[in-house]
């Protein structure tokens, strides 16, 4: 079994899996006559053969350390998770090999009242809360087919605290 | 001063207005070997001249009795408001009259890691958390043009808790 350590994600970090949405930097605007900060755009959304739709996740938690030996991924959309709640939440992502399959899995703990959306087609764990409740709004594509892949890994990993 | 009373949102008083984003009832599907239930493309997203988006809205909270005299609405696009926390927030919406002004505006509080969708023209109130941090993801219409229309009402409403 592999081990790997889980850091505290960072925009440089998760950059070639996904966005950060959260209130890090500058507003792009002030509206409500000031009274509400807008981070506009913030997420690279992406959805062939279908459309964006709003669902709700509500996932087992999951405790630290965290085995695990299966990775997904969508071939044809990306997928956002945010949590209604300020909980950090475990995220587990991986890079294409040049056999098209994962490999060098990384994990990630967001910080509180932060979301993520991984890039289409982007290799990733299954939702892993680490507080209750485990409930997240998910942006992703509905249409028709499955749009889903996944790969068990030949051996387990284990995610620690860094 | 007119005075209003804040409802606990509910399906049946809200659905003129929206969508609530939630857990409630049966989960569509159950996905990650039984770990997550999906609540599957549970809000009208309507976009015209532009496409979905994920914003950060980060807005100053309020107290209650809260006052108001505002109410705005999108013509081209509906609103999500997804708290990126488990916390309650004041949703104020309003029916359109025969005037095309907003009338009888309705107050509601959302119940813990809850969010809510507000369908494209619809009046509202500007984002008013009730908790800190006040931060949600907000799923919107991306495009050009202000797509924002405001309306002064002519004597300030007061909201109250029920």
């Amino acid at each position: 079994m592999k081990k790997i350590k889980a850091q505290n994600i960072s925009k440089k970090s998760f950059c070639a899996f996904g966005d950060i949405l959260d209130i890090n930097g500058s507003p792009d605007k002030l509206i409500n006559a000031g009274f509400c900060e807008r981070y506009n755009d913030r997420a690279k959304l992406e959805f062939t053969n279908g459309k964006a739709g709003i669902s709700i996740f509500h996932a087992k938690v999951r405790k630290l350390p965290y085995k695990f030996d299966m990775l997904e991924r969508h071939p044809e959309g990306s997928q956002a998770f945010l949590p209604l709640s300020s909980n950090p939440f475990l995220v587990i992502v991986a890079k294409n090999n040049t056999k098209n399959e994962p490999h060098e899995p990384q994990a990630f703990i967001t910080a509180p009242s932060q979301g993520i959306n991984i890039h289409r087609n982007i290799w990733h764990g299954v939702l892993t809360p680490l507080n209750s409740p485990g409930i997240f709004a998910v942006i992703d594509r509905i249409g028709p087919g499955d749009n889903l892949e996944e790969y068990f890994l030949s051996e387990k990993f284990e995610v620690e605290l860094y």
